[in-house]
């Protein structure tokens, strides 16, 4: 370590450490009038959100939760939700947001996993948590959510319901410091093999992402995300990475929120328009269900910007959803960066390029935002090139990465490797520091000895008009190693088989972008494609799908 | 302390200070092309900037500059002081930014004060260097800056010229990481007695205080001052709190910059025209002097943003710079602040409210930016009612505070109270949490048995259409304790004495905004009111100049 001069004591320090609470001194406080929305149900100023803050923050303590103790929660997105994600960590405790797509199998080992010692949950899960509760081993109280009427609904070890105790209590806390590298979130990643994996994000972490990508949403003209006038709408879940943190950024701007409570398309719809929401993000998948929701269909969405995470956003999608007023703007993150890592914007050069490269730029994985750094590694822990060519596992580095996994020091070490974080993303970087995921290393197709990108197959397949999904996999192959093989779901009234998909495929093996064993010679139709509890492709499922077609056989099966 | 669960080395921590080097991972490094120019001398690209930052860093190192040594920098604004502020911290040195507007002996006193071990002269102050250099304690070297033919102008100690040294060094450097708490720059601030006082800032603090500055300027739609589309252009010197720490965000974006060198008017209204400039800073009396150029008689100035601090922005500014196209918005802090505490901008209810109460808003300090607390305080250290009309000292916590002054703990301790520092400034805090400056504790005036603040005198005075710029101090007064004098420059071709001034007041005395003994009874007409190094009302020299005026009597004075 350099020998620079370092502030101390003697210089007189007056700590300040970097702690959530310092996420509602300014926006949130100036723009009192603005309204944070629940579905139907509830609809409240920020002046009584930070009352509300306090009112749960006397509830936790009332319940007995000291520091250090686990708070999980089982909740629809709701304003609820938004008060926990402040409330719990402001007092010292760490948040655990539970994963309710998860197996109750699943759900039971992440709640002893995380050691939870209090959680509040929505009368809809109570038949699960009831499921569950005898085998909780930490569990010594719990707290009962409700939009409405909660009478006949009994936890175990329940103290009261959220919303009467929040009226009894005081709604003033003097909330404290500690220290800034205490955590204050955790969740579980669910893995393909094994078990659920615990990341967590200390309040420094936390603070960190916010003001960063309040930064970015705000001061990039060429895809400005949210300012504070913008009408927000989550619609990725409040269990997975805090719905991506930007619950914390309206928070800090003072933005409109509007909590969508479950994501049933003609209800996102409905709210969108009545609330006039103006920025959102989700997967593609979801976007999918919208455009594609009866409510929906006449509707011009102008006006709406959504960032797309979670898997590649394709061509086809980008323009199905600009026909359609929408703005797309890839970004790209991970449970355990999070999870920002970089936004798709355009400089000065591509703005002043074509459309078609305009495009391709809007869709990649985009520019690190501050203060993150993003390099390519080889196996060995060298550094690749940022030619735009050469391909290798994507690491970072930034302030707010998990510093490993909840109490498996060796998976940490597994994810910690030569000073960075590595994503198990092959990417390429180039000269203007542009990230661009190829796929996951595990997805990878090694065919004709050389390495299939899945994604790169997916994009090329799914600009053909008559497919709607597309998911392509590596299956064994004798001679060839691997062979790619995809799975489709065909728009309604159309039709597509393997030869059909060899004709489309065949102009992009002349220009050059795969090789001819990168055609699939088998397809299966079908009318669903296996997804994971946060809407991805779930290849290991699709994995096995496809090994029991090829077994039945049948008329979903194409074969060139 | 609580108790709660701290991210330790057992769960695997890997450290990522927060350094200034990081700003650069971003913006700058995606908006290659992007220029940064200095006057008619230099125009260079992002790309090129990022190598002259490790140009600059090879030639420090080659002139013996180590981890901890204090750098400091005598010049103009210009590209080479930007490269400076980067690249002398991102090695581990302090950047000392000396106030070329001090007196010789004021700037070899800060000179020998700071410990300063190398210094980089623009040749231009080269007489003004030679005449120190024999009285400087520590400096081992030095380094001539020029804009053109440096040929005859040769400093003690100096080891080259800036140009031809960086033209053979090597493009590369590792910027190596350090301590996030190491000092990175320094700068001294002139108070009004006794020796200028050293103010220090760490690479966190700084790293902070852009993120903060990034977000505010981008995201609060009600007063966009700067995205990454806009150009800039400071006026407020790089000397002074890093031309107000704006430097660092615009690099952060990525955004144009344009350095001005001196504040020449003329030159300014030149470079705004031929620039397209968008965003600027700086104190009024500098804006009065921009608008009043002979270059800017007919010139539209539609489309450019100005933040005002250092003094407060009264509306007849407001209204004058309004008239020309310019949108004004006022922000407040300090020396001691880094400076940004906080910006005006307005909330739903001030949108949707009348005119002139928006005009109100957009001229008082504004909104504390995100991490920073702001409260009154009375003497004995009791927090006090944010009503809108309870006076208080403005006292202030946030992650940017100088943690003392250099070597002197007794006045560090005087600044930091109650755990809070202590601006100075007397002001309200409604219950928005809008900062409105009233005074400097020592310039409020003590008149029939009440405080009057000299700062809403101006103000008012400054409405009638005859005054050009006022500065209102309290002189003694047998009967009344002190009574308000007023030193006004009249503009050309106007006439006021005490007797119109009188009238001019009258309705705001009518209407309860001020006490009848507000009224001066005597004036003065200048033609200039002293100002400090900074551009701001020199009261101490005014209080001076009042005395010997009235000693003198004469024509210039007008009395009741």
């Amino acid at each position: 370590m350099l020998q620079t001069r370092v502030i101390s004591p003697a210089e007189g320090v007056h700590p300040y450490p970097l702690l959530i609470k310092r996420l509602l001194l300014s926006g949130s406080r100036y723009e009192k009038t603005r309204e944070i929305v629940y579905r139907d149900q509830v609809r409240y100023s920020y002046a009584t959100f930070d009352q509300r803050v306090a009112r749960l923050a006397n509830v936790l303590v009332g319940m007995g939760v000291g520091p250090g103790d686990t708070v999980a929660v089982m909740d629809w997105d709701s304003h609820r939700y938004l008060e926990c994600m402040f409330a719990i960590p402001m007092i010292g405790a760490v948040l655990h947001t539970i994963n309710i797509r998860l197996s109750p199998e699943q759900i039971l080992y992440t709640m002893n996993h995380a050691e939870d010692r209090f959680v509040l949950v929505n009368g809809e899960f109570a038949a699960l948590y009831n499921g569950l509760a005898p085998q909780l081993e930490q569990v010594r109280a719990t707290l009962l959510l409700s939009d409405g009427d909660a009478g006949g609904i009994a936890l175990p070890g329940q103290v009261g319901e959220y919303e009467a105790l929040l009226a009894a209590a005081s709604p003033h806390y003097d909330f404290p410091d500690f220290d800034e590298n205490s955590v204050a979130t955790t969740f579980y990643t669910t893995g393909t093999t094994g078990n659920p994996k615990g990341v967590f994000f200390s309040h420094r972490q936390l603070v960190l992402h916010t003001l960063s990508m309040a930064g970015v949403m705000g001061a990039l003209d060429s895809t400005r995300l949210m300012g504070s006038h913008d009408v927000y709408m989550p619609i990725t879940p409040m269990f997975h990475v805090h719905a991506w943190g930007v619950p914390y950024v309206a928070t800090l701007l003072g933005v409109k929120q509007v909590y969508p409570g479950r994501y049933d398309p003609e209800l996102l719809v409905q709210l969108w328009r009545r609330e006039a929401v103006t920025f959102s993000h989700c997967v593609p998948t979801i976007l999918q269900m919208v455009l594609n929701a009866d409510g929906a269909r006449d509707v011009d969405f102008g006006g709406w910007k959504v960032i797309i995470g979670g898997s590649a956003l394709n061509r086809s999608l980008y323009q199905a959803a600009k026909a359609r007023g929408i703005q797309l703007t890839a970004a790209y993150g991970m449970s355990e960066t999070c999870p920002l890592i970089s936004v798709a914007h355009l400089n000065d050069e591509l703005l002043a390029g074509s459309e078609d490269e305009r495009i391709a730029y809007r869709i990649k994985a985009g520019v690190p935002v501050p203060l993150v750094e993003a390099a390519l590694m080889d196996e060995e822990g060298r550094l690749l090139p940022a030619d735009g060519e050469t391909r290798g596992e994507l690491v970072l580095r930034a302030p707010w990465l998990t510093q490993g996994y909840l109490g498996e020091p060796e998976k940490g070490a597994e994810l910690w490797r030569h000073g960075w974080l590595h994503t198990g993303d092959v990417a390429t970087l180039d000269g203007m520091g542009v990230i661009d995921i190829r796929d996951r290393i595990k997805d990878v197709i090694k065919t004709g000895g050389e390495w299939l990108s899945s994604l790169e197959l997916e994009d090329l397949i799914s600009r053909h008009p008559a497919v709607r999904e597309v998911a392509v996999v590596g299956v064994p192959d004798p001679q060839w190693d691997e062979r790619p093989f995809a799975l489709l779901v065909v728009r309604p009234d159309q039709r597509l088989d393997a030869r059909g998909l060899k004709e489309h495929l065949k102009p992009f093996v002349e220009q050059g972008l795969i090789n001819k064993w990168a055609i699939p010679t088998q397809i299966a139709l079908v009318t669903e494609i296996p997804k994971t509890s946060v809407g991805k492709l779930d290849k290991k499922r699709i994995r096995g799908d496809i090994a029991r077609l090829q077994a039945a056989g049948g008329e979903f099966l194409s074969t060139l």
